[in-house]
């Protein structure tokens, strides 16, 4: 078994380097590559890409694993080899048992899909767009049946992001939780609104990327193992726990854009760069799943980065960056408006406080478009409804409505869910890091946040990919995922700043 | 026919794919990559080469080309398609000659042989260097064995650069020069220096990139297809025709380091981008040598960027940069300042004029040394000699002397001649393209480079690889390589700037 479990290290090596290889293709297209490269970067990550399927796939590697999987009892079902055992089945079964042909076409539909959606997001025009919407739920329901059998036709694109996850778990979860945050945006509504004026004015641009630099070289971000540069969508990537790079960009008209960005990203590469490095070239050497990484960025976005003792800390700091926007502005009406409560039609403008009513309408219409329960013509509708039941607001058109996300376009369903659930993850595991380190906010006051990060590494990032998302939540937390700590981390902190 | 050719090109797009996204991973590594990447990058590199060399000498390409090459004379020996199995099967034999275990050894041999010349270097002690050099030596005679027969055993190393070029032929054009330029050397040292001090004072960074930038865009780089960034190595590479990416340096107390780096590197990427389009994903999307490629890059940089019509049009702009560092300083001096001959002991600091002596001392030694006529333990000797022979200066130490370049303990011999060659190529080119174009130096003076780049794209540019380097520069100018042209420029610009 040990020379069985050596050929394997030895070929997924191989396969991760070339995974890696094509992740460092996609870096560079999204952040360095002049508009000219596209077309031979879509041959060379094509061919990169191919090789990884082949050698995934390989008739070598398809017997090792069956070997070992069937083998698999006489280890340890806790110890590394055994997790890795599963690691690269999970790998393999992703690509073994989606039909070459069937990929093909999967391409060629998102790759149209994608770009019918944008015409159609500019037209404001749902009915261009659908066609092409109908072809992709369709094409994942045919998707779903290459994994069956499963308890609910949406449990394999869930499980994809959220590996072990199931639909029903997650209905639950939001069931519980859409009636306490609908109550809780009705009381705030009833409240005076907080003035964020002052962060709709003009920041210098390279100021606002210093002193994020400044904030996450605190954290703990590794420059040595990272570097940050910009990209028309922030997003983290890594070629290796020794080199995880993120994005971010700067709007000159926001203040929050670019900082909480940076902050967010940092969260995810600290994931990247505390992976046990004995995970390198394997598939262990990646975050347990989409909400725990989610868990992370939103940590170091929001449960410390809008939170009073950060900002005890470094609001003096942003102050002397910028004097002439901020010099009368005093703390306490700074943090109010950096959290100010607002229902609006975008997603990603969301605050805290009605980020995840967001997502759940995402959610119940992607499981209702799987279950056929939902005809994708009368997706509009159903959107324009929910918006007013959940956030009291109806969108004006398609632009600011349905066609507002990417992800369908590009064949994500499954995704959205991993957001809140992540919001979720990251109100537990404070709650345990408050339990473990009482004074970790005196801490963030004093501008420490090595207790912090040194608490996430040890308990979330070494064990990279190793445990399935609720596994290593119940492991650190105690409990698997749960809705009640988030609930009362927004109870409490909109209780405090809107006088609830 | 027509079908095996197709399959030829299709294995071979996709060889060339690997080749190029393992480009980029080395271009990554020397731009943005940080320090912490540099392991894993070593094993993504290592897989990516694995499979292109497995890729490369497979039976099935193997046994295609060799069928290909058989019946090669179907087919119009100038055609593209014809030049397309001969450089398929240059690249097929660089690497289906080398067993893997000498191709493994030799890996290892130039990694340890760069590490001690670095140290070496620092300690000035070349007797810590000399094994590895040694070693280094005997396995390029060696490396030189696989591709026997040979005329001379100096051949397969300089064909690896220059292809069909043989060490008869550089001798025979460097011994020709020789004399010329040592002649020149001494007529103008006899003459009043000219003076330089006002380019060894400090400059701005970011007015020196913006300038370079400037002129650049004049010279036709096309940033929708490139772009420049900075490394410790100024450098050129390409991923596609349509991306072709330069670098510089900055120093902030010498003009002229960044100023023509620049303008250097551009030559080379004009190149890479007019290759013709129809080669992309084949061997022939590269330059045709790496003298024709340093043919461009010289001419841009000096045939053009140091002479004085240029000036004419773009020392005004560069005194608006500059004004507190060169408003008073006026055109003739400025001009004389940039081509300031002075022999000096360092090849890449060196002027025009004595460029080439550098480059001959080196060739002499690389062959003696591969004859067996020169022992390793006897090169600083000889090193020293010459130097004061040549150029009648006399290295102080072994790193301002032997130790001083990187090549050897890469494992670079036959590289240093391409150049020369290049310096002699590109006054050829001149020559033929201002009778081609009689006012093209009015042109310059007017900021006009359109025509200029047209000309260099049309004659050598599109053709890429397709020809050898003798074959081009005769197909072009009517003459082999030939070191006249370039004397007689030498002799015509410093006659003037030192009154000869």
């Amino acid at each position: 078994m040990k020379e069985k479990l050596n050929k394997l290290k030895e070929l997924t090596a191989e396969i991760m380097d070339i995974y890696n290889a094509a992740q460092l293709l996609e870096w560079d297209q999204q952040v360095n590559m002049p508009p000219g490269g596209a077309e031979q970067r879509g041959n060379q990550t094509a061919t990169l890409q191919r090789i990884l399927h082949t050698k995934t796939i390989s008739p070598e590697y398809s017997k090792l694993l069956e070997e070992l999987v069937a083998s698999a009892d006489e280890l340890d079902p806790d110890s590394d080899d055994a997790r890795l055992i599963e690691a690269c089945k999970r790998f393999y079964d992703q690509r073994a048992k989606v039909p070459p042909e069937f990929t093909a076409e999967w391409y060629k539909t998102i790759s149209l899909a994608y770009s019918t959606w944008e015409k159609a997001r500019e037209a404001s025009d749902f009915k261009m767009f659908q066609p092409d919407l109908e072809k992709v739920v369709e094409m994942r329901r045919q998707f779903a049946e290459f994994f069956a059998p499963y308890d609910h036709v949406y449990d394999p694109l869930l499980d994809y992001f959220e590996p072990g996850m199931k639909t029903a778990e997650v209905k639950a979860i939001f069931d519980e939780l859409r009636p306490q945050q609908v109550e809780l945006l009705k009381a705030i509504a009833d409240q005076p609104q907080v003035d964020d004026s002052f962060l709709h004015i003009e920041y210098d641009e390279q100021k606002q990327w210093d002193f994020g630099v400044e904030v996450i070289t605190k954290y703990g971000y590794d420059w040595e193992r990272g570097r940050q540069d910009k990209s028309a969508h922030p997003f983290t990537t890594g070629f290796s726990v020794n080199d995880v790079r993120i994005t971010t960009r700067v709007d000159p008209l926001f203040l929050p854009s670019a900082l909480f960005g940076t902050l967010h990203e940092c969260g995810h590469g600290l994931y990247g760069m505390g992976i046990n490095p004995a995970y390198e070239r394997t598939p262990l050497a990646d975050g347990a799943s989409l909400a725990v990484h989610e868990s992370q960025s939103r940590t170091y976005e929001n449960l410390v980065g809008r939170s009073m003792p950060f900002w005890q800390h470094f609001y003096p700091r942003l102050q002397e960056f910028f004097p002439a926007q901020l010099g009368n502005i005093d703390l306490p009406t700074f943090y109010k408006g950096i959290n100010k409560v607002e229902p609006s039609l975008i997603r990603v403008e969301a605050d805290e406080a009605t980020y995840n009513l967001h997502i759940m309408l995402r959610l119940e219409i992607e499981i209702a478009l799987m279950e056929g329960a939902l005809e994708v013509k009368d997706l509009p509708e159903v959107w324009n409804t929910r918006m007013q039941e959940y956030l009291g607001v109806t969108p004006p058109n398609d632009r600011l409505g349905v066609l507002q996300d990417v992800h369908w376009s590009s064949g994500y369903i499954g995704y959205f869910s991993t957001y809140a659930l992540g919001n979720l993850i990251s109100a537990q595991l404070w709650e345990t890091m408050i339990a473990d380190i009482p004074d970790l906010t005196d801490q963030f006051a004093r501008g420490e946040f090595s207790a912090l990060t040194e608490w996430m590494k040890s308990k979330i990032h070494v064990y990279g990919a190793k445990y399935k998302p609720q596994e290593l939540v119940q492991k650190v937390t105690g409990s698997q995922i749960d809705p009640a700590p988030y609930m009362k981390y927004l109870q409490t902190k909109y209780g405090e700043i809107y006088s609830l």
